[in-house]
């Protein structure tokens, strides 16, 4: 990864000025499409529209060629039909334009004459310096720039500032096919590698390493372009953050599936296997992984070792959590006596983990005024490394952790919540209020420890990392 | 199991008149609160509130003792302070009352005292012949009684009525935890088995294989009481509709966990398994299989075999459920000649499952009506069992699959949903007519594969029960 490279990936996600390249005539038009997004979020920057007949795009000036425009331009958008794409990226390329996004579909996925079409593209590119991302893909989304560049509407899902940076081999895990906004998740970038003819996973994770904003990288990977340079790359970015990556093809009919949608050449899934081992990276498994393990990261600490202490409202969820924990290699915290001791004043029946505060809450005038007690009490044991807490999700709970939260700040040990409730919208409200608290929240049971284990096994590997590089 | 015994377990479920005891005081007197849920449940029968000091009780008349009621009471529901139930149940074992629920907590599982009353409450039921449940436990809901014993405001939860029967051993599997009406789960009947001091599974196992609006059974065990009855009554159960048991405990620490849940002696999991297997139960394990594996079994027919379809808007979606399917023993279908050419003449993409139908729809003036003509061409052919179809959810996909349902159910072989989309009110809401057309329909995608195999191995299930009685 040369100095020089690396640059250029910074015109993708932080660019100054784009110039947009689509259909710009009817209210649907790709291009206005593609403009009225980047307005719509916010876009800092210079847009220029490129159209031949338009003279204005969503109120901005049109320009008929990209050599019409007098400013430097660090990114092109392009959305037109299949033909037209090579012209327009070797304009772009007398132009001095070093970073340009393919939306357009119609090439390598589609057939012989669609491979051809796009050899001749990543040539052009070559011959001018430029980076290319796709083609047939979504592109990228960069919520601190108001950078968004799918051709359809965003309206509904400017998802919030946080985080969490992913990428995706597919439209299906990137950010039209997601509630992203609806369940608050926090995003610092996105990018859709679409058919990768250029700018692959070894461009993205030194970036994104880098990249200040981005706390956790979450990958969806079909394939990888080159396996031994990928070891290296993705160990120095686990190195400094946790990479997370969803890799299908784990199954014959998998690994099938992958070439022809893709024309992924997966192999061996074994040999992916080892390269994650060896780079340090955390392999997911499900799609709910994938949207649900980042959050904790990005919202809480690591936890220094893998001793799980869990306070529950309902023993039942306590004895499932209680398996899952040792499914995920997590081990049931035994409490100090001073834990034991102060838990034993506040009822005789508690002390035992899990801790069942259920039958303390029915017999208190608040009843959610006990998890005020017994949170920071557990969590400040030194045999406890991180904890969840099952809750009746809504306004009560939310007003106990508001007021939890600077301490569970301070004692700086990873905590999520299983949270449950009777009112589903009322429950998705409170989601988002605890995550706003920095508390991730979840309504999916093994999930609420399985985020923990991830966390207890990133400290492992980057120790281990630290170590090999003494 | 007598008939006898199977006639009182009715008493439960479908009673014609209830007795209820607890405080009929101020608005959340636990006693009225069981009243008021009923009425709003739209309970049939008589309902006879009991109460010393209350004339009446939400506009009905109350009686000072149950003796002075002059018609049959059929069930009993006991919300006192734990003190007043041993008298309470004396009392109705006198007026001929067969079966009783005992909602108050505070017996065997809050230590030596608790056990001691616990007992004498069991001596005293069966002196009168009467069986008891819980105590302990939020009781019963029975959708098309409208009943519903839950001493809780259930005001927002009315579930849907269906074909879905489930047992807990804990609360927060029943339901006052989940929100079963929100997410348009079809329910018969609920049972919270509490610290199950009489009526346990033996009992239930065959009420719900008998009862004619129960499709499939659903259950949490903590524990099993007598394991050599359980293969045997379980096994006669399955043989009529499929059981799905969620067991806990799979785990040293999520045993001892169960163990001071409900004083259950988990023993080793093995064994379990291994009646599971002898009896034809299909366990299932997690949390999320619990809520969304038997809407599938319950709106779907059975597949005949595992070979499965899946028909996508988005290839990397395909390639995940091809993973999905082949982890749970479902292999893809490969279509007959006819099938393929039928889908050449379509589009010359397609022909290969999955079926990316995402670049048809691109180019279509309706992008769904693609559905129209891939689905049923699929699901007819003679080399697919099932068929999985992954839809941008919202009303133009609902419109569709209305058309057609029809179709669908007529070629009766199953189809499950995988959904996506960026607003998350309006997927729910989809999900909600989706599954109203009787199709399931998931957020999840490893869930919507799973259903189907869990389908096909009830259909193997069912086959070799069959086998084997002949």
């Amino acid at each position: 990864m040369t100095k020089g490279k690396q640059s250029t990936l910074k015109a993708f996600f932080e660019p100054r000025s784009v110039a947009v390249f689509g259909s710009m005539r009817e209210p649907q038009g790709e291009g206005l499409t593609v403009i009225r997004n980047m307005l719509n979020f916010g876009f800092a920057g210079s847009i220029y529209p490129i159209s031949r007949s338009a003279i204005q795009a969503s109120g901005l000036k049109a320009y008929p060629a990209v050599s019409n425009v007098k400013g430097l331009i660090d990114l092109a958008i392009v959305v037109t039909p299949p033909p037209t794409v090579l012209s327009i990226i070797d304009e772009c390329g007398r132009k001095g334009i070093k970073a340009a996004i393919v939306a357009t579909e119609g090439f390598a996925e589609t057939g012989p004459d669609g491979v051809r079409l796009q050899r001749q593209l990543v040539e052009t590119a070559r011959r001018y310096g430029m980076r290319l991302l796709g083609p047939n893909t979504l592109g990228v989304l960069s919520t601190d720039y108001g950078l968004v560049t799918a051709p359809y509407s965003m309206d509904h899902n400017k998802p919030l500032s946080g985080g969490i940076s992913y990428c995706s081999q597919t439209g299906f895990l990137t950010f039209g096919v997601h509630p992203i906004k609806d369940i608050g998740y926090p995003i610092s970038k996105i990018c859709d590698f679409g058919n990768k003819c250029d700018v692959n996973e070894l461009d993205i994770l030194p970036y994104l390493a880098d990249d200040p904003t981005t706390k956790v990288i979450c990958m969806h990977l079909e394939d990888v372009k080159d396996g031994q340079r990928f070891i290296e790359v993705a160990r120095q970015a686990v190195a400094r953050k946790p990479v997370l990556i969803l890799k299908p093809g784990r199954s014959e009919a998998g690994a099938r599936a992958a070439s022809s949608h893709t024309g992924s050449l997966a192999g061996d899934d074994q040999v992916y296997e080892n390269a994650f081992k060896q780079a340090g990276v955390i392999r997911l498994k499900t799609w709910r992984e994938f949207w649900d393990i980042p959050k904790a990261l990005t919202l809480q600490p690591l936890p220094k070792g893998n001793r799980i202490a869990i306070v529950t409202a309902t023993g039942g969820a306590g004895v499932m959590l209680s398996d899952a924990a040792a499914e995920f290699n997590l081990v049931p915290a035994t409490f100090s006596a001073a834990t034991r001791s102060q838990l034993g004043r506040l009822s005789p029946r508690l002390g035992n983990n899990p801790v069942d505060v259920g039958p303390m809450m029915s017999v208190r005038e608040s009843p959610f005024s006990v998890y005020e007690d017994v949170v920071p009490a557990i969590l400040s044991d030194p045999n406890v490394d991180c904890l969840t807490a099952v809750c009746h999700l809504g306004p009560p709970i939310v007003k106990v952790f508001t007021g939890l939260a600077p301490t569970i700040s301070r004692i700086s040990k990873p905590v999520t919540i299983l949270g449950y409730g009777i009112n589903l919208s009322e429950m998705q409200e409170s989601v988002r209020q605890m995550e706003a608290l920095g508390l991730p929240t979840y309504l999916d049971l093994e999930t609420a420890v399985k985020a923990l284990e991830v966390g207890a096994a990133y400290s492992r590997i980057r120790a281990r990392l630290a170590e090999d590089a003494r």
